[in-house]
């Protein structure tokens, strides 16, 4: 049995769809048995809608607490103790959990995951990578995803082997082909940071395949695209957004005349398939790298079957041996100091 | 008469599309007068095959030299000094032309506007801007998209008020809104650079309308949307790419089932003007703010509707007086040493 630690009190919609989500997981993957942490009567009722799960795989963790988005990550992780976001990183702190998922505040869970679990040996920085679903099929992570909005050329190289690892580990791709995120493909792009970044990322024991531009995030021509947490959240946000906006641009050119409009309304299948395609809640959570432990990142706004992906997503994470990849990839690394 | 200058040389369609949307622009605008700079017999030769152009508003200027994209920008102006496009600033520094348009080397054009056409007084760094389709059917104004890949605080707030005065003298609009791009729409969010121009911003004698996402380029929210060249460039040819690959993405799917490609197929009239809006040839060239002079840089890839659309742009750049509103707006900002 792989135990998973569960925050059902962390995001927008919990704890219902964290719950729900929780059930799904459990009917689809009959080796995790999951640990729910928050208010036992809350969780209980909760539970009480779905007569059906199998309560062999679960156990409910007490938690008194709460950690909401609007109060200070740090000030939460050192005070509420008793919330169900401290307790399900500690279970995996003390290996009674391989890994955790939280819907919830994304500053209080990398605080927490830092302050916690604890970075990896080595590892300077943890980071928040995201798979992406790209033109080939598969997927592309984007990393770092908003764990560290100011980073260093020695950050950007740790974060390329962690991706690489996560890749290759949970993703199954071989030799993942990792891209440094730049202002065009040429090797002497780029602004300080990743001009001193390069020869970094050239030098460590990855498959470096060079500068690439945001386009490549969708390309499918990189497995891994490397930046700083500044860079990578604004990209991230934009190839979500970006998708509504062209879509309802799309829309009123396709309601202006009625042939048009005729032929959107036969496409819809199409359009449906595309939709869910372009639909994040479908690939659960963003792993957060560099610590000693299975932390999953699940969209605040995760509905149940986002959740219940996010904890597919845990179940691969800790069957694919990323951390042991990720500590011996960073063992390799040389030492830097910038 | 408005005397535009133009480097026929530059790009890469050059010259047949900088001739052929050279002689579309003398049709549309009866008030320019072109300087066409470059090879005389070339041009005549390129010109030979519009017998019906007006020759009394094009003036054909020798140069003898074409500055390529493969050579260093530095090196380029100051050894070709008989270039199309050296010669074209020239046109602008001895006001002999109100503006240059050029579709060639942006690396070059940029050092070529420094050291010819020179900064206006008080302006630390020239930027470049591109006015991008929105959503609510006007455009926002990216900059800086690539002039400078490092800036400090100091050159934001300058943008920011470049900007403001493009779209105010050019575009028409009242009191433009000026976001900052930054990861959050929050005040307190960005990386070190962001968070230092924040209250510059503020303190600027412009519509500052806080933080915006890169989703905000289409929303409409805003008039002009402010960065440093490296994000900038990067967010603007991901917007460019973006549409071509959710585009074929789309396709892919509409193309899976019958009914959804018969729908395709009867929507093509929606699909043909989606496309157009989301043709950035449509939309002209990026203005170089910041220096003593018009100048204006059309796509590389130019063909010649773009390249007529670039001349417009550098027409309705001379009439807006945005030079003359730039140099007031910079002469009332603090002389900040960062």
């Amino acid at each position: 049995m792989m135990k998973i630690a569960i925050d059902v009190f962390g995001g927008d919609h919990a704890p219902g769809a964290t719950i729900e989500g929780s059930v799904q997981a459990l009917e689809r993957f009959a080796d995790v048995h999951l640990l729910l942490y928050g208010d036992e009567n809350k969780i209980e009722a909760e539970l009480g809608q779905y007569p059906g799960v199998d309560r062999s795989r679960l156990t409910i963790c007490p938690a008194s607490e709460i950690i909401s988005c609007e109060e200070s990550p740090t000030v939460a992780i050192r005070t509420k103790k008793d919330s169900s976001m401290v307790r399900a990183l500690e279970a995996v702190k003390n290996k009674e959990a391989v890994c955790m998922v939280s819907a919830g505040s994304t500053g209080a869970l990398l605080t927490g995951a830092t302050l916690i679990v604890r970075r990896l040996k080595g590892v300077k920085r943890p980071a928040l990578g995201m798979a992406i679903p790209n033109k080939a099929g598969g997927a592309t992570l984007l990393m770092d995803c908003g764990a560290n909005t100011d980073a260093k050329p020695s950050y950007l190289m740790q974060f390329a082997v962690m991706a690489s690892a996560y890749m290759e580990g949970v993703l199954g791709v071989k030799e993942p082909r990792i891209g440094l995120l730049n202002n065009g493909a040429e090797a002497e792009k780029g602004n300080a940071l990743t001009k001193a970044a390069y020869p970094l990322l050239q030098a460590a024991p990855i498959r470096f395949a060079g500068n690439c531009e945001a386009r490549d995030i969708l390309s499918g021509n990189f497995d891994a695209v490397i930046c700083d947490g500044f860079d990578g959240n604004i990209v991230l946000k934009y190839t979500e957004g970006m998708a509504d906006v062209l879509l309802s641009m799309l829309k009123a050119e396709l309601m202006r005349d009625t042939r048009s409009k005729l032929g959107a309304l036969a496409a819809k299948p199409a359009f449906r398939r595309f939709k869910r395609i372009m639909d994040y809640t479908e690939y659960g959570g963003a792993p957060l790298l560099g610590v000693d432990g299975g932390v999953i990142k699940a969209h605040g706004s995760s509905n149940a079957k986002a959740f219940c992906a996010a904890i597919g997503q845990a179940r691969n994470f800790a069957s694919g041996n990323v951390i042991a990849a990720i500590a011996q990839g960073i063992s390799r690394l040389p030492d830097i100091e910038d």
